[in-house]
């Protein structure tokens, strides 16, 4: 296997890694990858839960043989694809499941799907008895670069996305590069954001400037280059979330694009618009924000719209969203406190700005043009 | 106010208390209490939850005035008394609540009740926007001497108690003695029992010492001698968290009593018999292992049971049970792991040991016994 990367996740004070992260290609078949040692110790004796989707089961199942020898005995928990799975009546059903197939405190749990299997997962296991350890295996590009990382778990509420959840550190994240050459264009590009997230605020652009240079690659999905900014931007991200693991300063950086994104995706019912694609519109909008505000570098003005455009987004579906309701949604955001929100803001190649004294009225002005034309003004 | 005690939870490495324990009474009315200051430099300018039931709020609400006004703004949540209060639909009808009222990361909860209701508001603002900070003000005796202080929350499931939860330190556990005045006396009893839990296994016996010198005045609920004896087990029960917060070693003594206990409860369904009944039958079984065993001293084989008995705890209600069910409960018990049951045995006074090898059959054996006579052969 060739160009594995073995990122751990430390946390100040502590000797040991909370997480550790591998990216590589053919990590879960290889004979030489993580899953012969440390996994394999983790789960020797164990009564292990994997928690999937027939979808995902039917396309990968078969990449999870070596890991399921490693344990004593394996129940597989069904959910179903996407959005839908995280809510309570599910994380109950888990539960019930793994009490009645004999699960105990000593019981591991591994997630293998997409960001909602991880979310939901996670929470299952951060709950379960108070909390067993468990692993992330993601199967998407945004669940690699982005979801599977940083301990966030959580389920949905009628109010919004990941209202009710906890923090818990995944023992392992096995990130195998090779379950992406199966991803759809589009999902492919819409992980993409969430890579060029990171890659534009943090690092002086390091990142930023090598998707730049193999933008036609990337999009193409050439597995080497795809393989490279899944670790450089899990990377960014355990560099972020080591230093700030509850979410109380830095780590809300990465947060950038997520005020818009999470109100769109709630007016929408989570349908219409993947989560990248509204992470992008919402980045467009943070960086209107920011240059409206001034304070923000020009190339960056130019530089980030000019990527994104290259994401061919589909058009925001206006119709089914209206401004009041938007501003409300972002108003609810659990980020907010009750000085209001504070928005995170792009200042330039690889570096950010909080701020927090934005007038609702003026957010609102602004949303109203932009919802006319996201690109005006920018690339 | 007299008698106050203030015990700060302080975990290795850290500076700052994770928890504030005060025992007193009349704290939550006092002008000189911590009501006046930290408590409300925690709640100034906040949003603030109180979960509690009906009738605490009936008995007891007008305490919580001073409270109040340090908040921006209050809302009462209001929950069922006793065990019915942890299910996951209550706990899904606060997150709801909370919500729709404008909760956030920043708000405050504060549990007003017993152990039922402490432990699910716990659970409620451990997983509410990933976790908020609360406080628990702990109305019956059981929850001041037990489960207010340690940070387990949860919520019950139709296997078992406390099956799933989260681990959350409350910022605050304010113990106000004046509460357990209109405590009918086998309330009075039962939450005694966790105390005598703690001073039997703890500490070279002391704070057992000191309750069997005053047992009278205890039993006939002296507001003084309860005081006392509720500031000595919360700080023995302090200093075990504080050395294992996630019950991973020593933390397991303060299960003595309850791997029987809680399965009574199961079989009973959760009534019949109180928990601290419980718990008082699940110590004289534990005992009674210990001594079948051999490696107990003498004197406690004598003096626990005697303890006991002044208690005039209710018959086994052994009609409504069977022992297949009892054993069958006790091996879903979620501190069970993949190698069986670890029994706490009292060794001496003040003192325990672990025991991971009883063999099945022959508790099962002892048990049944047990249920025969749970006084056969002790003091």
């Amino acid at each position: 296997m060739d160009g594995m990367v073995h990122l751990p996740l430390i946390f100040d004070g502590q000797e040991s890694p909370a997480s550790e992260v591998w990216v590589g290609r053919d990590l879960l078949t290889s004979d030489t990858g993580p899953i012969q040692r440390p996994v394999k110790d983790w789960l020797a004796g164990r009564l292990l839960f994997i928690v999937s989707s027939p979808t995902v089961m039917g396309w990968h199942g078969g990449k999870l043989e070596a890991l399921r020898r490693c344990a004593d005995r394996t129940v597989f928990l069904s959910v179903p694809d996407g959005e839908r799975a995280k809510s309570i009546d599910h994380a109950h059903e888990l539960w019930q499941a793994m009490l009645e197939a004999g699960g105990k405190r000593d019981s591991r749990l591994v997630t293998f799907g997409g960001g909602s299997v991880g979310d939901l997962g996670g929470f299952v296991a951060a709950c379960f008895v108070r909390g067993i350890e468990y692993a992330q295996i993601p199967t998407t590009l945004l669940a690699q670069v982005d979801a599977s990382l940083g301990g966030k778990t959580a389920i949905d509420m009628p109010q919004g996305k990941n209202l009710v959840g906890a923090f818990l550190q995944p023992k392992f994240v096995l990130s195998d590069t090779r379950v992406l050459e199966t991803l759809p264009p589009p999902e492919l590009r819409a992980g993409l954001v969430e890579a060029v997230k990171k890659a534009a605020l943090l690092d002086d652009g390091a990142l930023f400037v090598e998707m730049e240079e193999r933008l036609d690659d990337l999009l193409a999905g050439d597995p080497e280059t795809v393989a490279r900014v899944v670790a450089g931007a899990a990377r960014l991200k355990l560099d972020v979330v080591a230093r700030d693991v509850r979410e109380s300063g830095l780590r809300k950086v990465l947060n950038f694009g997520h005020t818009l994104a999470h109100a769109l995706e709630q007016q929408l019912g989570y349908r219409g618009l993947r989560h990248g694609e509204a992470v992008a519109y919402g980045m467009l909008f943070a960086l209107r924000l920011a240059s409206r505000r001034g304070g923000v570098a020009d190339d960056m003005v130019i530089r980030l719209p000019q990527m994104l455009r290259r994401f061919e987004l589909p058009d925001l579906p206006t119709e089914a969203m209206t401004l009041e309701g938007l501003m409300a949604a972002m108003g609810r955001d659990k980020k907010a406190s009750r000085a209001g929100l504070t928005w995170v803001l792009p200042a330039g190649l690889g570096k950010h700005r909080f701020d927090s004294d934005l007038k609702t009225t003026w957010v609102a002005s602004e949303l109203e043009s932009f919802l006319d034309d996201p690109w005006d003004g920018l690339g």
